[in-house]
């Protein structure tokens, strides 16, 4: 959708995560005027109705922040992991509406935005590794090859759920016997809830305990005792636990990666730890300069302006950036504040 | 409970799986009366009142077939992975008395029924790998230590689901072009149901149905692709996945092996391939005699005689065997006729 750049004010970028949704309104000259953040997000795990729901709260949060009408949005691009159904897509129109924004929403892949936070031109590679774990490679700004992301149970190498099922499945080895004793057993017992005994070395209390209570949550938060693996660093069965993600994540980028083009990097984990970014980068195929996001919330942006647009404008991520960085220092503030108050 | 000999003419034996129940009827001097077989069993899946009738119901067909009378059963014992409440196990007793048993079960690892399956004395280890993998140490004709069986999100090496899921992930690997080209994704394909298009090597279209078809089914599913790893003999994906699993079921077995004792193999995988029962016998420590068996419905018929009499007789696993293998072929021909007439 181009729309006259007289006809409206603002456009709105959403980053729709597995945790949560952020929503960031723009003027279209790039400035970003205002920000917003809810919870909720994946369709997969929450489903679509509820989604919609929170992703149009967060679009009429930004845009009240950011002092604009709701009917001066011109366009809105929505990055979203994995697939929302027409039906769903039909259904955040409604709840947009509902809200005063008339404009219509584009989906596009979470990955391809985060591209975009990154890279200002349209050939590159980026490599994803929070909960999921893929790469892809962009050619004239669209994806022209992608590798992994196939979920927990069949692929998603190297990424937060399948280090944390390593850190999980070691750490119980280890005090079974049938693994090496390993540093991530008492790591892993000091995130787990008490029990009033729970003797380490007796299998017995001590064993069972842990897998009940790890069988007691969702599969999928076993993505939150990655971590650990970078905590335990120097312990002999973590360490091999994080090459071998690096391994992953390298084969992974490779199998995306024809030239030596920039690479863009992010997700929960790749963007925390600064360490397994460096293996992967010395494991993968020449590339160009390596550069890391914390999400794809401005290259959301920059595609929503050229969209609306239809056309780029120069230094568009330059632009973005130098006015969301301080929207996103207030915001954290706000949020401490708000922590303090409530303890 | 130790009943007087004339006081009742049977006991019953019940292995409850994770696919099927089979009851068995025998004679308190040992001979085999009457089999069945039913659906459903573990309680984890199907839920601890449904395994409840289905075990009642099989244990009265047994009886029927035995030509006994329901108010003769002087003691019944029942094998079973996982836990049963105790409530579900009153609600058993209710479900055995409508049938006119008035004996109450008693519950027994089935890992130890295993065991018992295969010795007739009381020290061993059993080591079982079928959807789920274990080991234990008996001594005195108790478990004394135990390893693995932790579950296939926490361990469960080497077992059904831990190779079924390796296959699958390496020919998923193989076709994305993150892990070496592998027999193993044309043997997937030919495993899951067909679209209208499918090319194996596009992305797009080929990786994404199956990825689609595999989401489609429980993640339990995973453990019935095991069987490809073993039909691609040769293949060096699919025999280094084997290969993993031996190391890992010695491991376990490693783990509670302390004598050259005798062992007991079993399970759906361990059973079936005698390969891979060979590569876990010359990666584990010392043992005695390795036997194999199918099951623990021998083994959970041994220990309700035991528990009847309230002592051994000379050779009871013997004179079980003797009188089962007939009574097997016999539901195996009827089983087979019964698929003859169907189709």
């Amino acid at each position: 959708m181009r729309i006259e750049a007289d006809s409206s004010s603002c456009v709105v970028a959403v980053d729709a995560g597995g945790t949560s949704v952020r929503a960031l309104a723009l003027a279209l000259d790039g400035r970003c005027l205002g920000l917003s953040r809810m919870d909720g997000g994946n369709p997969l795990v929450v489903g679509g109705s509820q989604v919609a729901r929170g992703v149009a709260a967060a679009v009429a949060a930004a845009v009240a922040e950011g002092g604009a009408d709701p009917s001066e949005v011109g366009g809105i691009v929505v990055a979203m992991t994995g697939h929302m159904p027409d039906g769903d897509l039909g259904y955040l129109g409604e709840c947009l509406k509902e809200l005063g924004v008339t404009a219509f929403p584009t989906l596009v892949p979470d990955i391809l935005a985060t591209f975009f936070s990154g890279r200002d031109a349209g050939e590159g590679y980026a490599l994803v590794a929070g909960t999921g774990a893929a790469a892809i490679r962009v050619e004239r700004s669209a994806i022209a090859a992608a590798a992994d992301g196939l979920g927990h149970l069949l692929g998603d190498v190297g990424s937060g759920f399948w280090i944390g099922q390593g850190v999980v499945r070691a750490a119980l080895a280890g005090l079974d016997g049938i693994g090496p004793q390993t540093k991530l057993t008492e790591l892993l017992q000091a995130e787990l809830p008490r029990r009033t005994t729970w003797p380490l070395h007796s299998r017995a209390e001590g064993l069972i305990a842990m897998v009940e209570a790890l069988h007691a949550r969702p599969a999928r938060d076993l993505a939150r005792f990655a971590k650990l693996a970078f905590a335990a660093a120097g312990d002999p069965v973590a360490d091999r636990l994080v090459s071998r993600a690096a391994d992953g994540l390298a084969r992974t980028l490779a199998a995306v990666a024809t030239e030596p083009w920039p690479a863009v990097f992010s997700g929960g984990i790749l963007a925390a730890y600064p360490r397994l970014a460096q293996m992967v980068i010395v494991r993968a195929p020449k590339l160009g300069p390596v550069v890391v996001v914390p999400d794809g919330l401005a290259g959301a942006a920059a595609m929503a302006l050229r969209e609306a647009l239809g056309r780029s404008i120069p230094d568009t991520l330059g632009r973005i950036n130098q006015t969301l960085a301080p929207l996103r220092e207030r915001h954290r503030a706000a949020n401490r504040e708000t922590k303090v108050k409530a303890a």
